[in-house]
């Protein structure tokens, strides 16, 4: 399983994904889920991919060769958005009719942020059709992959003028709810705030087995939790 | 869609469940997902429902025409639960090759706990297929329909010692969790208390829209999330 999120703010877009992949619970591995496309001052791409890991890599690794013409050359996120879609069907069309022919479902998805000089920064939620969605203010954020336990922390927290360090933190949040829910949801995250304007990538970081500020933060969150719980008002039965 | 949630713990069993029902959003209807049978004294059975309501209908209405020989005459809440797994295979038996022919699925579920004089509380997770688990202190909770936005909470809050008003404080933060990332799963909702050994219902409340306590506990719970988020240590990129 998977679990990717990125939220579009006023200040910039925050992106954070897991690095497990399995196929079966005997066959798990490490795969960073996140994929950079940076030429400084110019335009900063981010992709965050969920499902066939064949095919997820199999797209990038295209959107890569071709980057000079392709990714590189967009003029418009949205034309990069095109782009990633149609090279889904071309991987999908190529491995599909195989991988079916075993029950395999050959589908990904990727969310697709960042920003090309000229324009704000874009979201895009691209789904395993090829087809997509572009985030707004209203609704500021895309999930793939194990979705839900995680959500409902975000739906409380982020808003379209919400601080990117708070972006940040409550993405990590949400990965610690799902991560104790579900196991084929693991470290180590990747996380990068992009600031809207910077055309750069300047807020990376990896948080591994054993980070100090995800273990504190995490031990924090869950006391605080419990603490607010005890706290609510008890249920009176007349 | 369906949110139906059980802990069974040291002092009892708490159930709760919604009571919004929809084939498509323009058909959107309140059934009650909570059915007890009740001979105080000598036995109290939940039955909490999640699935095809025809066919949820159709397996609490045969067993309660049948509750003297069945449900009634069991003698041990095993049996119960085998009652019940037989009765939803005769339901699909008999519904499910129509069903089929309009590709729907004829499937539900239940949760069922109590308790019969003579034994410990118990509860049940009974699938579609007709088996069933039973739940034990190390996996005190199951639960049936929209079941990962809520998970979360209870995961963090109900042990198995854990006193029966805070497990039914949980469920309601659990519920309000859910109720907040799926318009599917809506009030009222129907939670039950039943204290180990008492034989009868002693707590039982529906909580409909505008219950001062549940809004209280909602609001309270949003502003003190948000406020432990806000005291959580900063995350720093270096």
């Amino acid at each position: 399983m998977t679990y990717c999120v990125a939220a579009s703010v006023s200040a910039g877009i925050v992106f954070a994904s897991d690095s497990r992949t399995n196929a079966g619970v005997d066959h798990v591995a490490t795969f960073g889920k996140m994929h950079v496309f940076e030429i400084p001052g110019e335009r900063v791409l981010i992709l965050l991919s969920a499902g066939n890991l064949a095919s997820t890599q199999s797209v990038i690794t295209l959107l890569r060769e071709r980057a000079r013409e392709g990714v590189n050359a967009a003029k418009t996120m949205y034309e990069v958005a095109t782009l990633v879609g149609s090279t889904i069907r071309e991987i999908v069309e190529r491995d599909g009719p195989a991988l079916q022919q075993g029950n395999i479902d050959p589908g990904c998805s990727f969310v697709l942020g960042g920003q090309i000089a000229g324009e704000p920064p874009r979201l895009f939620d691209i789904y395993p059709q090829g087809n997509f969605i572009e985030a707004n203010r209203d609704t500021p954020y895309f999930q793939i992959g194990e979705t839900k336990y995680g959500k409902p922390i975000i739906d409380r927290v982020v808003k379209y003028d919400t601080a990117l360090k708070d972006v940040a933190k409550c993405l990590l949040v949400s990965f610690d709810s799902t991560m104790r829910s579900n196991l084929s949801v693991g470290l180590p995250i990747d996380l990068l705030a992009y600031e809207r304007d910077s055309l750069r990538i300047t807020h990376r970081k990896r948080f591994g087995e054993g980070d100090a500020y995800f273990r504190e933060m995490s031990t924090f969150w869950s006391a605080g939790l419990r603490k607010v719980f005890l706290e609510a008002p008890d249920l009176s039965w007349d």
